[in-house]
């Protein structure tokens, strides 16, 4: 997410979100801190989506409830973008959002801005920079790009605009730095179809192929691929079936009448006559693959003699559960074609000419780049310095890092509020404290509770304590330890009594101490020991 | 862990262990099941293991403690890995453990099998290929092993006695999968010395070397490179400490006198006139190197102009740790460099060339794949197939599952225990079952303890219920909700004492039941709802 600020007036360019982490324990998503929006929400004029990404898109529904809906600021983009934001917005009952499609070339005024879009090209169609124009020059926000000269649908990226602008003057350029470390340029997503085409010439029994389901190029070329060779297409996952829904309806897919065909239909046909194409590329714990290497979906049995294509690369951190999905197949006797076994896979994110093509057609003031760790970052000024922008022009940012640019010139500001917020279920919060470090605890070494009850009038213990743990493992000597916490927790209402400590919280942090002593004690473990002191 | 079984004697080859993933929640290590071997403690004549390595060495003081340290077999290995396991068993209390180096080509006698160790080059010295006698032939183990013709130390594998071997007649070879989907020849361990030396004379600032501790050899070229650039060496990390201490006094490494200098006095020479060697090139949490990137390390305070050398890959599974702490090096403005960049490493397993050259050099009558995924298993069988090992006689087995060899011929039998058990703190036990999926609940979504207090006569509530939660996250209207589920529990009391519910277990069950119905409804999660019921 970003802010672009000028006279007062605001425009957010994306919205994303992230996926937690495993140490994030119970987290569903993480969003941006967008609490700088909430005390500014009048001053915006508008939310501007690069693409359809759930990183760059889906926050949505959260930033807008949390504006407040009827106040909330008009939607722009591309024409997919602006159907998956609908898509998304109606899932959260959020109606009243005025969304506007943008095409190529239009200009918008948005308060002190001109708005364009620009075309680009990258893993989802409908992808666009965005040119916010300014009295100062223009700020360009690249999105997610790459310069594919022969995309599968729709024109190349629009260098000729992104030049005129460069001579114009652009002010500052964003742009995106996910794949900086590549040299040379990134492979056409055309490239990919003949390959597919060429591995399931090869096979004899059934394919599936799993891709992002946005990825509507590359469900475009599969179908291609699959209708070349007379194999019918089955699509298993709900967000497959839902994006080339979207997909077909705006004319960026193409289907030949009669190739579809439903998951429950696949068994009557030949093996050798079926291509799935199925959710799942990223190990996803519910997706239609996981659950097809666990035999466990309701339509596809997998057996051996079938031939699994990930056409995708894991996203940093889904190395482990995609490789899971993979043996799990290998075990079935599945035979598995990733790319790194043959070219089934583009990046949809430039490598570093490109970047630095962006860089000389651009011309920027200043640089800023995007999207990428600190390595990725440091990178890509790397490339910028080796295109002639002057290293003081070039600003590694973080998060929450304000560059204030005026005539003078620019310069960082000091940091506003920002960084990560939690969903978890329905509620968002700020989890990065008590919740999140009693769960971990919670989770290392489980948990002992103690009751004690106690007389009111003076204190003594008039039940005998109550022991009861969870997730506390392999105590055969439990019964005695349990005995010992009860002996140990009279001892401690004694003392406390002699002490005349009668306060019930006191009472509770004398009883932690003591117990959670004699725990560690035995066990070697630090399961959280809460006391409850009941009066009566 | 490998049972070898003749005659009913067992020689046990290799006792390793894992570690958890993370959603084995709170254990620290994973063993071997070894049911099989605590019912046949008296059969065993031996355990022999290749090398030093955590997954071959790992679970020697588990199983010895299990089988009882006093009747425990004789250990057997090469010097190092002895040494090894001598100091682990010394941690551990179990000294009184019989433990045998075995030198090159000398054979023992255990019972109906001799015992020979060949000499193979790894990633850490003296480690061996076990070759264990029968009157039907030779089973051979290979150990983890690349064939390295111009080792770092010590001679090249020892080609010419398992040639001899396969003359003499294998019955079975087991080996080494690891690297099998890799093409070629590995590259030897000594190419890495002068790439680490021509990496280190383009550093102008301090360098900070990575690498498994256990690899002295690689250990001894970076010394080797800082000596030739006339820099001094400090070894951080208590494991590389211990190891550079074993390997120096058995002679596998030589340090020039004056060369090593202490963490502490690392501020005393200039930042060109020093390499650190340091643990951490998993990203282990607590590891040197892990400190340093968080700025939390008591000796070193990495800063810009440091270039820190990741001189290993991740394990699989490892890699979001490590690209984790590879970006806060960047953030703290380090260099970084890893075998992307540069060759700084060699893996210690062969490739697909050393896999076939192992199979032709030894003949064997029979192939079971070992040390892999189910796709590596495969892959070596199509290895092996294609140097003239007929299909029927390689077995892809499973873990428990034994091959039964005999004159006739060879066969898998039916599945033996086996699979995972899980060490948590100092116990030991089969945590599949109740704490660890407790735990998995308590982490998802925190606990909520409703104490209710009742009077013995007539089960009447006696004191307000206490409510008490841990883990559950921005309860904004918690007041409100702990209100109601004090009434929902007195409500249910009322109810159950109507009913005449008196016994402490039903009167929990029909708490448990409302409550957690209750907390659901307005919180949308499931946490574990523990009700307490205290008689008075």
């Amino acid at each position: 997410m970003t802010v672009v600020e000028h006279d007062g007036r605001i425009v957010v360019v994306d919205v994303g979100l992230r996926f937690p982490t495993p140490e994030m324990v119970g987290i569903d998503l993480v969003l941006p801190d967008f609490s700088y929006l909430r005390e500014r929400a009048s001053d915006i004029e508008a939310i501007v989506v690069t693409h359809g990404h759930e990183d760059h898109l889906g926050a949505l529904p959260w930033v807008l409830r949390e504006l407040g809906s009827r106040d909330a600021p008009p939607i722009y983009g591309g024409a997919l973008t602006i159907a998956m934001a609908r898509s998304k917005l109606d899932e959260h009952k959020l109606r009243e959002v005025e969304l506007h499609d943008v095409a190529d070339g239009e200009t918008l005024e948005l308060g002190p801005f001109s708005l364009e879009l620009v075309h680009m090209t990258h893993s989802i169609p409908d992808s666009s920079a965005v040119a916010l124009g300014t009295e100062l020059g223009t700020v360009l926000i690249t999105g997610d790009y790459k310069f594919d000269q022969t995309p599968v649908d729709g024109p190349p990226a629009d260098v000729s605009r992104l030049a005129e602008l460069g001579r114009e003057g652009v002010l500052l350029l964003c742009g995106d730095s996910t794949n900086v470390d590549r040299s040379g340029f990134s492979p056409s997503e055309s490239v990919v179809g003949p390959h597919l085409e060429e591995v399931f010439s090869r096979c004899e029994g059934r394919i599936v192929v799993t891709s992002f389901a946005s990825n509507i190029h590359r469900v475009q070329q599969v179908v291609d691929a699959a209708h070349a060779l007379g194999r019918k297409v089955a699509l298993v996952g709900r967000s497959m079936r839902k994006n080339v829904g979207i997909g077909r309806t705006l004319g960026h897919i193409e289907v030949p009448d009669g190739l579809l065909v439903g998951p429950r239909e696949i068994n009557d046909f030949p093996d050798e006559r079926v291509v799935i194409i199925s959710t799942g590329s990223q190990g996803e714990p519910l997706s239609a693959l996981r659950r097809m290497a666990h035999r466990d979906h309701p339509q596809v049995e997998l057996r051996s003699g079938d031939t699994v294509v990930f056409s995708a690369t894991p996203i940093p951190g889904n190395e482990r559960a995609v490789n899971e999905t993979i043996d799990r197949l290998y075990h079935i006797g599945c035979d598995v074609i990733t790319p790194a076994d043959a070219p089934v896979h583009a990046s949809g994110h430039g490598y570093a000419e490109e970047v630095k093509l962006m860089l000389n057609l651009v011309k920027p003031r200043y640089v800023m780049p995007f999207h990428g760790d600190f390595k990725r970052l440091r990178l890509h000024a790397q490339l910028a310095e080796a295109v002639g922008v002057p290293p003081e022009d070039i600003f590694q940012g973080e998060n929450g890092l304000p560059l204030d640019i005026d005539e003078r010139g620019a310069r960082f500001g000091a940091a506003e509020q920002s960084g990560m917020i939690f969903v978890d279920g329905v509620e968002i919060g700020d989890m990065a404290d008590v919740a999140l470090r009693d769960r971990r605890m919670l989770s290392a070494d489980g948990i002992f509770i103690v009751v004690v009850t106690i007389a009111e009038q003076d204190g003594s213990s008039v039940a005998e304590p109550e022991v009861i743990f969870r997730g506390v493992p392999f105590i055969d000597e439990a019964d005695e330890l349990l005995d010992e916490i009860r002996t140990t927790a009279d001892r401690s209402l004694r003392r406390a009594a002699k002490e005349e400590i009668r306060e019930v919280d006191l009472l509770g942090q004398v009883l932690h101490d003591d117990l959670a002593k004699l725990v560690y004690d035995r066990l070697k473990r630090r399961p959280m020991v809460l006391p409850v002191v009941v009066e009566v």
